[in-house]
C-alpha cells in the first residue's frame, strides 16, 4: 500500500493544535499559572434559552416512539433549508432553491471536502494569510498553490492573480484580519472567476459580524455570482455551535457542481444530527434570534475594547470592527512567533501567531474577541505594564 | 476549473436514493397506499431514556456560562475514547492507547474519508456484494476496484485476491449477506495483508449483532492485526444513533497512519458535536446498556421472524443471526430489480435490490430486521400470498 504522498508537503502539525501544545508545556511548568486565552476563534458565550430548549426537546423526540427519527436526508431537512433561504438569502434579493442549499456538521468539514470535486492539476489562489486549512486541503489533494498577498501596503485587500486562478478561496469579513469587501471590490473578483472559468469558493462564516451598511453579506449580492461560487456559512461563529456543529453550503446548480456536491454527500457523509438541525431552526426564531444578536453585540464589544487599547498602546492594529478579529502588527519588527512566546511567558496570554495563517502573516497576531472580556482586560492591562 | 472526473465513473445516484426516489414516485401515483418498509437499514426503536437524558443534560451545559463549551479536541473527547477502550477492547485482550481511537460523526464519513490517506494508484479489493459507499468512494479517488465474490457457492465468504490488494474493505457481520467470520477466516486476511503490506479497513459498524460464541468482534482479536488493520465502528446501529450521529475509528499507531489520520482530521473535521459524546457515553452506562441490549435483541427477533417466514415459504433465505440482514433470493430465476418492483408493486412493500451492493448481489434482496415488526408481519402475509 502507497500512502498519499503529498501529505509529506504539510507542516507536520495543525496550526491550532501547534499552539495548544505550546500553551500545554508552559502550564505542565508554570502549574501555577492560568493562561489567558486570546487566540484560538472558539466562541465563550453560552447559547441562548430558546436553542437549549429546541436541543433538549429534540433529544426527548428521538426516545419516544411515536416521534423518534433515525438518518435524516444527506442534504439536510427541508425545514432548514427552507427556512435559511427565507431567513438569509431572500431578504437580500437572493433566488435559491431548497436543493442548492446542503446542510453539514460544519464549515470546516465542507471546506475541506469541496477540494474532492475538483482535479488535482488546477491551480488554486488563496488569500495570504488566511485560515490554514484552504492551503493544508489542497496540498493534500497535490494541487498548486497561488499565494495572494493581504498587506497593510494593499489595506489587506488582495489584488487579482497574475497567473490563471481555477479555484479561489476568500473569506470575508476575513479571517485573521478582519478587512471586509465592499460590494464594487468582490464584483471585481466574480467577474474575473465569470471570464477564467474559476470557481470561487467563498467562506462567509463571519458573515454574522459585519455592522458597516453596504458590505455584501452574501457572494450572491454580486451579479453573475450563482454560475462561478460555493458560499460556505456556519452557525458557529454566528450562534455560538462550535459544540453543537451545524453549517451550511451553498451550491448552485448554475455553477454545474450541485449534483456532484449531492453524490459527494450521499456517498460520505449521512447527514447531519437531527439535534443540530433543530439547535440551527431554533436561531432563526425571536427568541432565538435576539439571544444570538446579544451574544455577537457582547463580542464585537469586546474587539472594540481590543483595539481601542492597542491603539493607546500604540499597535497598528487592523479588522475587529465587522468581525470577531483583530490582527495586530508585532513591536520591534519582531516575527510572529517570537512576539506569540513574549506574550505567553510575560502575559500568560495566548494569542495566534499571524505566520501560521501565511506568508504574509509573518510579523502579525491574531487577537480574538471571543476572549472572555476580563481576560481581554488582563491581558491588555498586561501587554500594556511590557 | 476542471472537475474531479472520476465522477463520471459513478453511477448517477446513490443506491439508497435511488430507492427512495422510486418509493416516492410509487407514493405519488397511489397516495392511499402505504409503504411497508423493510429495506433501509435505519433502525426505528427509539432511544433508550437515559441517553435522552444525557443528551439533553449537555445541552443545558451549553446554555450555562459555567458549563458552556466550545471546539473539542478533533478527535473527540479523551474521556470518551478510554471509555471505548475500557468496554469495547480491554475485555477482549486488545491494548490501545487513547490516541488510536477518533471520535467522528459517522462510520459513513469515515470510511468515505479514510481513502484520502492512500495514492490514487493502490489496487482496491471489495466484497461483492457490499456497502456501496467503499466502492463509490474508491471511484471518486479514481482507483481499479477488484471485487470479491460472496455467493451461495462460497458461503458468501471471500476467496482471498488473486492479485495483490493494496486496500481491502472487509465488513462483518456483514451488510447485505448478514454472514460473520470466525477467527481462523478473519486471521488468513490478517495474514496476507501482513505478507503483502496491505491495509484492511474493517468496517465493523454491526459488531453488538453477533451472538455466537466464539465469533470475533473486532479484528484485533486476530494477531499482528494492529499493524495492518483500521477499524471501523459506529453507535448508529448499536445503539440507535443514526440521527444522533457518533462513530469511531481506530488507526493503530502500529499501521504508520495514525498521524496522517489525525493531521486530516484536524485539518478537515472541526470534532463531533458534544451532545452526541455525551450521549455515546450513556451508552456505557448500566441503564444505558440494559436498554440497547433489549433494542438489539428486539431487532434480532425481527430477523429471526423474516429468515423462518421466508424459508418456510421456501425461499433461499442467509444472515439475520448474527446481524440485522437477511439476504434472500429472488424467486424464478428473477433478477434484483424486478423482485424489488413486485414487492413494491404487489405487495407495497420496500426491501433493498442486491445488485444495489455489487455485480453479485444480482437475484438477491436485503430485507432489514430494523423494519416495524408489525410492517414485517404484514409484508410477509402479502409476500406469502403472492
Amino acid at each position: 500500500m502507497n500512502i498519499n504522498s503529498n501529505y509529506q508537503q504539510l507542516k507536520a502539525q495543525y496550526l491550532f493544535k501547534c499552539i495548544s501544545d505550546r500553551a500545554e508545556a508552559y502550564l505542565a511548568a508554570h502549574p501555577d499559572q492560568r493562561l489567558l486565552r486570546m487566540g484560538v476563534g472558539d466562541v465563550t458565550r453560552p447559547l441562548p434559552h430558546a436553542i437549549v430548549e429546541a436541543m433538549q426537546q429534540a433529544a426527548g423526540e428521538l426516545g419516544n416512539p411515536d416521534t423518534f427519527r433515525g438518518y435524516g436526508p444527506e442534504e439536510g431537512y427541508e425545514w432548514l433549508r427552507q427556512c435559511i433561504i427565507d431567513n438569509e438569502y431572500t431578504p437580500r434579493g437572493i433566488t435559491l432553491d431548497t436543493d442548492e442549499v446542503f446542510i453539514g456538521e460544519g464549515a470546516g468539514s465542507d471546506l475541506g471536502n469541496l477540494s474532492e470535486l475538483f482535479a488535482s492539476d488546477n491551480r488554486v489562489a488563496i488569500l495570504d494569510p488566511t485560515y490554514p486549512a484552504y492551503t493544508d486541503s489542497n496540498l493534500m489533494a497535490g494541487r498548486d498553490i497561488t499565494f495572494l498577498p493581504c498587506v497593510a501596503e494593499n489595506d489587506f485587500v488582495p489584488e487579482l492573480p497574475g497567473q490563471k486562478a481555477d479555484i479561489i478561496y476568500l473569506c470575508f469579513p476575513n479571517n485573521p484580519t478582519g478587512i471586509v469587501l465592499t460590494h464594487e471590490q468582490l464584483r471585481r473578483w466574480v467577474d474575473y472567476a465569470r471570464q477564467n472559468h474559476s470557481i470561487i469558493i467563498f467562506d462567509a462564516a463571519y458573515e454574522s459580524f459585519i455592522r458597516q451598511p453596504g458590505i455584501p453579506h452574501s457572494i450572491y449580492e454580486i451579479e453573475g455570482a450563482k454560475e462561478v461560487a460555493i458560499e460556505v456559512r456556519s452557525f458557529s461563529k454566528s450562534a455560538g455551535f462550535t459544540a453543537v456543529r451545524c453549517g451550511f453550503t451553498v451550491v448552485p446548480k448554475a455553477t454545474g457542481l450541485q449534483a456532484m456536491w449531492l453524490r459527494r454527500q450521499c456517498t460520505k457523509y449521512n447527514g447531519t444530527s437531527y439535534v443540530a438541525q433543530r439547535a440551527a431552526m431554533a436561531t432563526y426564531t425571536p427568541e432565538g434570534r435576539a439571544g444570538i444578536r446579544a451574544n455577537l453585540d457582547f463580542y464585537l464589544g469586546t474587539a472594540r475594547l481590543i483595539k481601542d487599547r492597542l491603539h493607546e498602546m500604540g499597535y497598528q492594529a487592523y479588522g475587529g470592527e465587522n468581525a470577531p478579529y483583530i490582527w495586530c502588527r508585532a513591536p520591534y519588527g519582531w516575527d510572529s512567533w517570537t512576539f506569540f512566546d513574549h506574550l505567553l511567558r510575560e502575559c500568560q496570554t495566548l494569542c495566534t501567531p499571524g505566520a501560521g495563517f501565511g506568508p504574509s502573516g509573518e510579523g502579525y497576531v491574531r487577537f480574538s474577541a471571543f476572549s472572555r472580556r476580563e481576560d481581554c482586560r488582563l491581558a491588555l492591562e498586561r501587554i500594556k505594564n511590557l
